[in-house]
């Protein structure tokens, strides 16, 4: 599908995170090496029936695994290294990331016993490193919903590429500085080939406040709140916001508990890492609280998009051992939900207005993603010469193609690619010149890539009106029944509530049978065949449903 | 459950829409009579798999049957009639309501053959109507997005209620008049012993723009979009919006095609009964539209929610009979998501854009329900001794409780009340003595009540990890298996992918067989059991997975 190279030309192939949330991957292709940028999964969507989560199709990268120089990280956030530890397993290159990265990626190796063998690499903001004979990346500091972010400047033989990553600009971070506004205008100067750009926010008009203001209303609620238990609820990821929750707890002298595994994973790494300042003897652990009166403690927790295996959704629905909400608990919930979780999100706040707490979620989130302003700053400061709009949907793509125009791009010098698509760069063309294989891998449990279209229709079917088993023993010989039919189903309907249509059902089946037996067929795949669209048949012309029928013949 | 009265005392008992959304249903009991407002269905959340559609319980009025005096509608949206089929099918008691109500009422009650045998009473906005010895319900002009909308104002032997419905205040609306805010006066003037008000809103500030305003932007739309095709997605009932797009197509000189069978009914409806007024020889069929050029026509269609089986969204997927997605299309969605279809409706929205369509979704909705300052306004006319948060949930109900108290409400006089309690009032005490069944009935196919709890858990289990089947034949006598083991799998693995998977997991059943008969352990329950123990175990270890597992013997 890929014209072979004539020259040397530079390609990059999004094998993840285009048109899509979640699993990004980028792949930088010059002569014999090929760098990657980031390695993210991508939770399932609402079709893929029991799936754990979803991981890029590498198929191309294990074709031309010798190239392979080694995987870059923008930041610590799942959909940028959650797949790292499956993609390792076949992909074993060197990872390379800040300190808080790395960090937050050692907790996942070490869960899935790969510790001892990925070789990582471990960066400051301002470094740059080369990669192969082709490629020197420059880690640029940048400010994300996540400390130690940065953007990526990859120098190329044919000029400078620069990848944003997740990005959004603050001026008074929490922790860290601002992003490098000087050296993007130091880069900008010289010349950008190429800009790919964080599109999440691009429809949201103007420019994020900073996360100081969170703080500010952490501390007003906590003011407001002197008597009360207080419960914060936020992304586990979100070290910064877990520091102002730290800051308003010290002003107020609260101690502060943290209730989820994943949470008190990364509060652990963050602040062995020195990325999270929480005053000595502040931490408690969760059965110490009983000994502290609600005004003595803070609780931080996961839970703020609904999920519900985390704690704020089991306590909400009292199903949580240690922490049960009740009448006048205070609970801020430090996100806005994603789309899609709305309604579970919503839920839960219904749960905890039902046991009398109150709950806020007014300024108490600042998001991630650069808005249009914040972007408009970026595309100036590089003025690169060629753009592609990445991280988004499909929509949030062109729309970020026409505020590059707005800003006196020429539309050609646009590229929106899909997944797989291959982008073939020189100095003077950027052009789509093929595809790759791509796509997204299902893991589910231990399997990864054992689930595909054909169980998920299945899965899909059973959900929707259950089965109908029909078993029989026939003889060899003769093709005789000597057992059953017997009936029975799942998920299809109360069998008490129909035990007549079970037993017309076996009728039809018995009519059936005998038609085949007058008829002569001895066929076993010809008898499942008429069993199966005689019960169809009947099963919907009297409850209007399609359950899966399964006709099983034994032979005796 | 409820203490016998001992003298006649008002119930009000809601069977439905409270702390939720959709099943409107309130009933109200003096002595003999029973009256319920309104009879709607729910849509099934994402835990009902497979089901259609949920309506209420009615345990309650069928042990009360004979005291049931009718049905009163408040308008003709789905969340307050779409029930009527299924109730009227047990519970056969007159229904009124006004015109165009009835009308789409009607539409209903002919695709279920139940036109015949329902009593239906159109009633005009304004009129009065005695149910019963105990009842007298007038009808209030209001406006909700739906036209046609009416308060209730239910005179009792112990004073007047309010019911307010689904309402905005639209000053300048597009058909009939504003909410008749005179007659609320004068009713508040006299005096309101309860009012029961929709909360839908309430988290909103401020108050909704008129319909009119979304008139303009469909004007300005047609405008800047003279040489190309035009469709408008909104919902099938929201006539006045219909009406919107047909006086923009007027102006524009373009002819209106309408799309999908909803959509197609309600305009025949509302176009008969005078609530739409559609120039002649404007309206074309679908199949004509190939004789129009693009800026000769527009198309007004369903699938505004993104809804898998309405017209734009197969439109977007390509898989529309009559009409394809090309770029330069305008689009306009003219409804805002519904929690829970953020999901959906911007998947649609992103394969428009890819079709190069160009797509509005600002400025082209505003909300049917009544926002902070416009319940202000009906809380001060009415100003009723006490109050009852309607529609919406817990979390809506609890704010409109807090408004109230905020307008100088006694928080002692305000009830949030659940689903099956029961209200009881005096001129001097409103409280809950108690409750009554309620609930929810789920409808799948033909089948109304027959899906319940464990059917719908069997559909979750197998939609999250799929079913082995486990069949063999046994001897009666001797217990010795003759055929089988044989292991069949739905929606588990792919088979080919995990042949050696089900070997083992055959030979672990005939491990767990040999024991058995080892054992002398002739029970079939107790063979199924340890069959069924050891293959869960031996599937966990290696997938990590939990299919359901049903073990099947067949004796000869």
């Amino acid at each position: 599908m890929v014209p072979r190279k004539t020259k040397s030309k530079l390609r990059i192939i999004s094998l993840g995170g285009l048109g899509e949330i979640g699993k990004n991957m980028t792949v930088f292709e010059y002569d014999e090496d090929i760098i990657i940028v980031d390695c993210g999964l991508a939770f399932p969507g609402d079709e893929m029936l029991g799936i754990d989560l979803v991981i890029p199709d590498i198929t191309y990268l294990m074709k031309n695994i010798d190239k392979v120089r080694g995987i870059v990280l923008t930041h610590g956030h799942e959909d940028h290294i959650g797949a790292l530890p499956y993609i390792l397993q076949e992909l074993n290159v060197p990872i390379y990331g800040t300190k808080l990265t790395i960090g937050l990626v050692e907790n996942k190796l070490r869960e899935h016993n790969l510790l001892k063998t990925t070789e990582r690499n471990v960066v400051t903001q301002g470094d740059t490193i080369k990669l192969g004979n082709r490629f020197k990346v420059e880690f640029i500091r940048s400010n994300h919903s996540i400390a130690d972010a940065v953007m990526l400047a990859i120098t190329t033989p044919i000029g400078m590429v620069v990848h944003t990553g997740d990005f959004k600009l603050d001026y008074t971070p929490i922790s860290g500085a601002t992003l490098d506004l000087h050296r993007l205008a130091e880069i900008g100067k010289r010349k950008v080939l190429l800009l790919l750009a964080d599109s999440t926010s691009v429809e949201k008009p103007g420019y994020n406040p900073t996360e100081q203001l969170v703080g500010k209303k952490f501390e007003e609620i906590f003011a407001n709140s002197i008597d009360k238990r207080i419960m914060v609820a936020t992304f586990a990821s979100n070290v910064d916001r877990v520091q102002l929750v730290i800051n308003a707890a010290e002003k107020f002298k609260r101690k502060v508990a943290i209730v989820g595994r994943s949470m008190i994973n990364v509060v652990k790494t963050a602040t062995e890492l020195g990325y999270l300042s929480i005053p000595e003897g502040m931490l408690i652990e969760l059965n110490e609280l009983k000994r502290y009166r609600d005004d003595q403690v803070a609780i931080i927790m996961t839970g703020s998009q609904g999920e519900p295996m985390a704690a704020l959704s089991r306590m909400a629905s009292s199903d949580h051992k240690q922490i049960d909400i009740k009448p006048g608990d205070v609970i801020i919930l430090s996100s806005t939900p994603i789309p899609g979780n709305e309604k579970t999100v919503f839920k839960v706040v219904n749960e905890l207005f039902r046991k009398g707490a109150q709950v806020f979620r007014e300024d108490t989130h600042v998001s991630g993603h650069a808005a249009q302003e914040e972007l408009k700053l970026v595309h100036t400061l590089l003025s690169p010469k060629y753009f592609v709009p990445v991280h988004g949907e499909y929509r949030h793509l062109q729309k970020h193609a026409e505020l590059a125009v707005e800003l006196g791009m020429k539309r050609n010098n646009i590229q929106i690619i899909s997944i797989g698509e291959v982008l073939e760069l020189t100095q003077d063309t950027c052009k789509v010149v093929g595809n790759v294989t791509s796509g997204q891998v299902l893991v589910d449990g231990l399997g990864v890539g054992d689930v595909g279209n054909i169980v998920l229709r299945d899965r899909k079917h059973l959900s929707q009106d259950g089965l109908l088993i029909v078993v029989m023993t026939l003889e060899r010989a003769s093709g005789l029944v000597v057992s059953g039919p017997d009936i029975i189903s799942r998920g299809f309907v109360y069998v008490r509530e129909a035990e007549n249509l079970m037993d017309e059902a076996k009728m039809v089946v018995r009519k059936a049978l005998d038609r085949c037996e007058q008829k002569r067929i001895m066929e076993w795949s010809q008898i499942k065949t008429t069993v199966k669209d005689d019960l169809r048949e009947f099963v919907w012309q009297k409850t209007k449903r399609s359950p899966m029928i399964l006709p099983i013949i034994m032979e005796v």
